[in-house]
């Protein structure tokens, strides 16, 4: 569909749902279809002249349901935006279309022992605010929770915060279930279940409209934040893989930053030196009293301590120096910077930390996060700053990294199977065949979309026949 | 000592100290003198003809410093006693003496959000009870809970329940400090942080006299306790992997029985085949759902199912299956077996179990424990059962576990570093030395005291120098 055509069909669409809350002002639409991919240079580039030619912020199902029903009705791309806060672009229409602002559905809808199922536009950081009372807390969420939704994070999320204990989000047991809007002429809502539920995760929302996402929560703990600083770089992870491997050691999330990344870090680095590195850990409170004996044994200094509640009253939590925090700090003060992202072997990801180190020296910054993996293994994984030169360089050290057994989940690039190395399941693509059978959320997202007919395509793998309506 | 200089010492005490809390009848004193060590024919050998020569119940730190300080003037032995449900005989005298009976040490001393001090004598199922109702529970506990005291499992515990999420609780971070009262002409009493106080744990009270343990807290969850059966012994052990592996599925136990142990469980195996092979778990209930999802895949079914709550009202906790409960339960039904105590390597236990239980067939029934170690590595621990025939034929048993790169940690031996692959740290002989001088708590129990000075022993391993007094 041509730039004409479409712009045809929104007509009709906008005479036929004039009643909605529309955004069409070009420089707004424009704006809102922006996420944080400008991290990546490739992608700024990439994804320039992408956008919508319209928004709609609907303000109930109804809404939303006559809104997908009459995009399908003209075969208009229809996308979902939540905070806006992804770094490939997850929200960009690559084919223009309606980008459906969804946050308008913030409520929380159950809360109880353990578990809360709220919408899909709901803030991280809401849903943490009104559970926390009960003594319960996300699992894990990403550095961005102050403004990312719940579906951002279900749809476009790995884990972050919290991974440390709980793996990805999309290891079993975080997620319970979805309710899901399909994208067809009558549109139809859909309760569905982990496993199955987690066939919508990561997959930017281009395979169904997450309405609800329904959470196993973590008991909250009185939550210490420290920066502690080393001269020396391998102190500094071995204190941060003490810690972290430490099952008597109760923590929340922890990160280990090579000099000069801390000196990006403009409110905080007053309390250290340009040539430290540091690690920032949230620990129960109860476990802190370990931090002075480690901290001796691998030659480290406090430099920032606070309670969580210290740091949400101030807006200035330790946390948001984390997971992709880092790298806009950094691109604040350096703007020639961007990222990598990759998977250290659990196995020996103390000695490939120090080699990848040693090879690149000062063109790629360590920035190491802990966590662990979908078979409960403590592992890292890296957000390395790059000195960046060219696209054929970046590519360069991104196979030296998979040369050295690292794996490289790439973020210069804007197609689902070309973040996770090159491959997909094929029920993701059956998912989107049962609920949005004519490809309109996000055409071009999914490329295994395009080419359906060469894989072996479950026809139910949601199991729905009967089950879930 | 002889009996006699013993029978004379004894006499001069009690004169000393009438209005002590006396047990003197023999019988009465013998059986106070027994701990489960039974379990095991050839301790119960080697220990058969072992009691004390008299036994005390303080009613105060006073009446304790008393009964201590008129022991060490006279030279006699004393030995501390808590719930006697060790395994080892591990309050088992070795040369006589007064055997304490801490059990009136049994108050909470302070209680703050996920810490508790208590007193040494009092029940781990007591601390819980007043615990839970502010949202925390114990870390780790032995089967013996609702009998075992504090000062036990820190004396002579390893860790049990709990400790597939915190490790043994010899694991930084689970106890924080203990309060010691010094076996010396004038007892001194001694408040040493942890990691220092590490040193007198496991060390079956010979270097030490434990008041008062800190321990931290975890939080509390809605806990089921289920047991499932299976056909297949690989499809069980593979159903309890993948719920130990999974970082999102919360559990506080996970245990794998081989036929025929399910079929001892008296009031239990009506629910099942004796052919069949059980995992008992316990799991927090917001990850339940995915139990129906795993039992499909492993081919297996529920046969016992209720909530913590339930189990605790009815005084049938499936908890009291696991750990060394699950011989007990054996030997009532079966007086000729006998057990093991292995540590599978991490890397590598599911073969290791598999190799061992094809190699010896019936006579070494497979008990499997899931834990994390001290580095946070997912592992099995055994508590094999074994066809108990003679002392040389167990000795070969485990020879070939050690041939197959299976630790062993022998519970048929009563010293201290026999039970350890024959070595300790110097530095827990050190603490004797420095808090036991003379060597009189339970003289026999810890080898390395009788060759100390063939030890390079640190004059002051809990840095008490002014530190903590």
């Amino acid at each position: 569909m041509d730039s004409e055509q479409r712009k045809h069909a929104l007509a009709l669409i906008q005479q036929a749902l004039p009643e909605l809350d529309w955004t069409l002002h070009a420089p707004k639409v424009k704006r809102l279809s922006r996420d944080f991919h400008w991290f990546s240079p490739v992608l700024k580039r990439l994804l320039e002249d992408k956008q919508a030619d319209a928004v709609v912020r609907p303000r109930s199902e109804e809404e939303l349901r006559l809104l997908v029903k009459t995009c399908v009705q003209h075969q208009l791309p229809l996308i979902l935006r939540g905070g806006a806060t992804g770094n490939y672009g997850q929200l960009v229409p690559l084919e223009g279309g309606i980008l459906v602002d969804m946050t308008g559905f913030n409520q929380i809808c159950e809360l109880v022992s353990g578990v809360v199922r709220a919408q899909a536009g709901i803030r991280l950081a809401e849903i943490e605010m009104l559970t926390r009372p009960s003594g319960w807390e996300l699992r894990c969420m990403p550095s961005t929770y102050r403004l990312a939704s719940l579906g951002g994070l279900y749809g476009g999320g790995f884990g972050g915060i919290g991974s440390i204990n709980y793996g990805p989000l999309g290891a079993p047991g975080n997620v319970l279930s979805v309710k899901v809007m399909t994208m067809e002429a009558e549109p139809r809502i859909l309760h569905i279940p982990a496993p199955q539920a987690l066939l919508l995760h990561h997959a930017y929302g281009s395979n169904g409209i997450v309405l609800e996402v329904e959470l196993a929560l973590a008991p909250v703990h009185q939550w210490i934040e420290r920066l502690d600083v080393f001269d020396d770089f391998t102190d500094a992870l071995d204190y941060a893989d003490a810690f972290a491997r430490s099952p008597g050691l109760v923590k929340r999330q922890l990160a280990l930053f090579a000099a000069p990344i801390p000196s990006y870090f403009s409110h905080l680095n007053g309390n250290y030196q340009a040539s430290q590195h540091a690690v920032i850990s949230v620990i129960a409170q109860e476990s802190e009293g370990f931090c002075s004996h480690l901290l001796e044994k691998y030659r480290g200094h406090s430099a920032v301590r606070q309670s969580a509640e210290e740091a949400c009253e101030a807006n200035a939590s330790l946390m948001e120096y984390c997971w992709n925090h880092t790298t806009l700090h950094a691109l604040k003060i350096d703007s020639t910077l961007t990222y990598l992202q990759t998977a250290f072997n659990y196995t020996n990801y103390r000695q490939q930390i120090i080699d990848m180190a040693d090879l690149f020296g000062d063109e790629v910054i360590s920035h190491i996060e802990f966590l662990r993996d979908n078979d409960g293994n403590i592992t890292t994984s890296g957000l390395q700053l790059v000195r960046y030169s060219t696209e054929e360089r970046l590519n360069e050290i991104m196979d030296t990294f998979r040369n050295n057994d690292v794996k490289i989940n790439n973020p210069h690039v804007y197609q689902i199977e070309d973040g996770k190395q090159g491959e997909i399941k094929p029920e993701v693509v059956s998912v989107k065949k049962c609920l949005d059978p004519k490809g309109l959320l996000n055409p071009g997202k999914l490329r295994g979309w395009d080419v359906r007919d060469t894989l072996v395509l479950d026809n139910d793998p949601l199991l729905l026949t009967d089950r879930y309506q």
